[in-house]
């Protein structure tokens, strides 16, 4: 946690631009959870412009959570770009197992588009992951654990950092696993805070060039937050827009609070 | 109000799967209310993957506040897989009446997939029924009382549930007319809240197989939470927040208090 | 500012139809500040009911944030059916000079559907006004005062009422610039607060026929509001609730505490 509030500070001092291509479901939440933590969100899906936004981004989010065919065809554009550029891209497969499309289009973007972080709660991860072949099924009631060795063998064979979130995070390259277990269950309640965590992964990923890193840190950040929300919320309305301010206010000291 | 308890812990027990293909302005504000009442919320609208996605929910929402032509043909492709399924449908009709789109689409859905329950407000009903020859117009200042004989005739006739929202709600099948007159004034300045009433009726019909039971609780529900949370706001603005907390927190004992 | 609350009150008393073409992000936080303000907001953008719906609208808004080719064609049916009306367009020129698409676009619309009033930040009306001829670039940290001379420029060649965003507004027509120093820092970290600002230039240009006092007097209101929930909020989470409430609160002597 030693180097979480310098890389707040220079998402802070930087505003990366994170271009978003993402669901309808959650783009102002994550557009809120971009500015309140100092990035600069925009989000752009034509594929008339994709390429030109995805060129000067300083990262790529790109989220399945309500597909078609257009955005799809947007997604693999802008994901090319950003590869090419070594943008770094962050693929949430939102759903991925649900839906033949959204499995399909998952495979095929981490395929086309090399992303730099996947991050899904362990059923999308499993479905991802099994894919190749090596879990056997998709259960949205699977903890976060479950998914830990498929991810860590994917992880390995595709170069890309993985992150299952859930009541305990995992992140996880070919190298290391590291846990997260801040955060409050009410945040289960929230629409797009899975969705929320990718975006800040984006964040962190538009000023630090380590993916494991880099969404350790956004981990973190989404943990602290809603613990430091909770406390002030008293059901999932009131919960997200504290969330939103405790990541405008969150100082060296309330990360230090945390070590534990 | 004796079995709407009963209800409420059911949908937090069950977490029934309410398929949405709805509008862009309130897809996040009817997902957090599915997930607060306790339901698992979904947002699919390709046509690439609803019959897919309707085929496995516990209930389909349709509403076209955001219509065009590719998610016409989603609705009907869903509602269709749903109608044979007997997954209860939900229809929304958000501005039947404003516009030719909308009142025909209205309509098609209503004769192609047989929704088991249809809730607007009065202008939308009245826009709904006459076409089936029973009143003159629509006039959006109308109150809710106004669509009542025409609701109830066009429940005989096409066999669905038909709930009129307004300061009075009614609930309308062919042999039984409730009502509900709870709530606050202040919901009708935010946006969405009538979107929200439908959705929170797709979590009861999606674990109460009588569409007037199911509806009937889910406006009792809406009004109860309503007054809970205008009590703490100050405005629309945190009206919104504190109706999603109490959505979350309702207990037997604040229904108890609202028996009268 | 002497005739802002007859103003209001006009909006509250008539509850003028603003018609929004807008984007996915802000249509939730748009159609609440309108109806907060007292306004009726509706959303529609299929190209087979636009015409219709901006046809009994008070004023069209379109705001080009998430184009796309549909869109676009939306946008130019509803501003020809508008203009040939009279009924006050408002135009926001969203990320303009970001992508070619989006500066080609609004060029597109002014020539072919006529605003009444642009808004937009200092980056954006640069953009707009440049490809006229008369600045030289496009800079997203420039202040408000940049853009100030190539917006009356544009105001003079065009006949339109150019806003200018910032910490200072500039409202500016051909014979006069109007200032606006109120608000808070923290509205730049709520998403949507520009076009949130655009849409209700809609609302005050759907009840006062000139468009210099209606955009006046929305950016008035909104630095009025931005203050007064700036007061009550921790961070933009919850500033952007007070801020709905501020908007629906509003009074005489609110504003005339503001006289300074």
């Amino acid at each position: 946690m030693d180097n979480l509030y310098r890389d707040i500070k220079a998402i802070r001092e930087n505003s990366p631009l994170v271009h978003n291509i993402t669901n309808y479901v959650v783009m102002n939440n994550t557009a809120n959870a971009l500015l309140s933590i100092g990035a600069s969100p925009v989000m752009a899906h034509a594929v008339e412009e994709v390429a030109e936004m995805a060129g000067f981004a300083s990262s790529l989010v790109i989220n399945i959570g309500t597909l078609s065919e257009k955005w799809i065809e947007a997604m693999l554009i802008a994901g090319k770009v950003a590869s090419e550029r070594n943008i770094p891209i962050i693929l949430d497969p939102v759903g991925a197992g649900a839906t033949k499309l959204r499995t399909e289009t998952t495979m095929k973007i981490i395929d086309e588009c090399r992303p730099s972080i996947i991050r899904g709660n362990a059923s999308e991860i499993l479905a991802v992951t099994s894919s190749f072949g090596k879990t056997k099924g998709v259960d949205s009631t699977q903890s976060s654990d479950s998914a830990v060795d498929s991810a860590k063998q994917f992880a390995i064979e595709k170069n890309v950092t993985m992150v299952i979130s859930g009541e305990k995070d995992y992140i996880i390259n070919e190298n290391e696993t590291k846990e997260v277990s801040f955060g409050n269950a009410m945040m289960a309640k929230v629409t797009g805070m899975g969705c929320t965590a990718t975006a800040i992964c984006g964040a962190f990923a538009g000023i630090n060039s380590n993916p494991l890193d880099a969404s350790y840190h956004a981990m973190l950040t989404m943990g602290i937050c809603g613990e430091i929300a909770a406390v002030k919320a008293e059901g999932p309305g009131t919960l997200q827009l504290h969330f939103l301010d405790a990541l405008y206010n969150i100082k060296e000291k309330d990360i230090a609070e945390f070590r534990r």
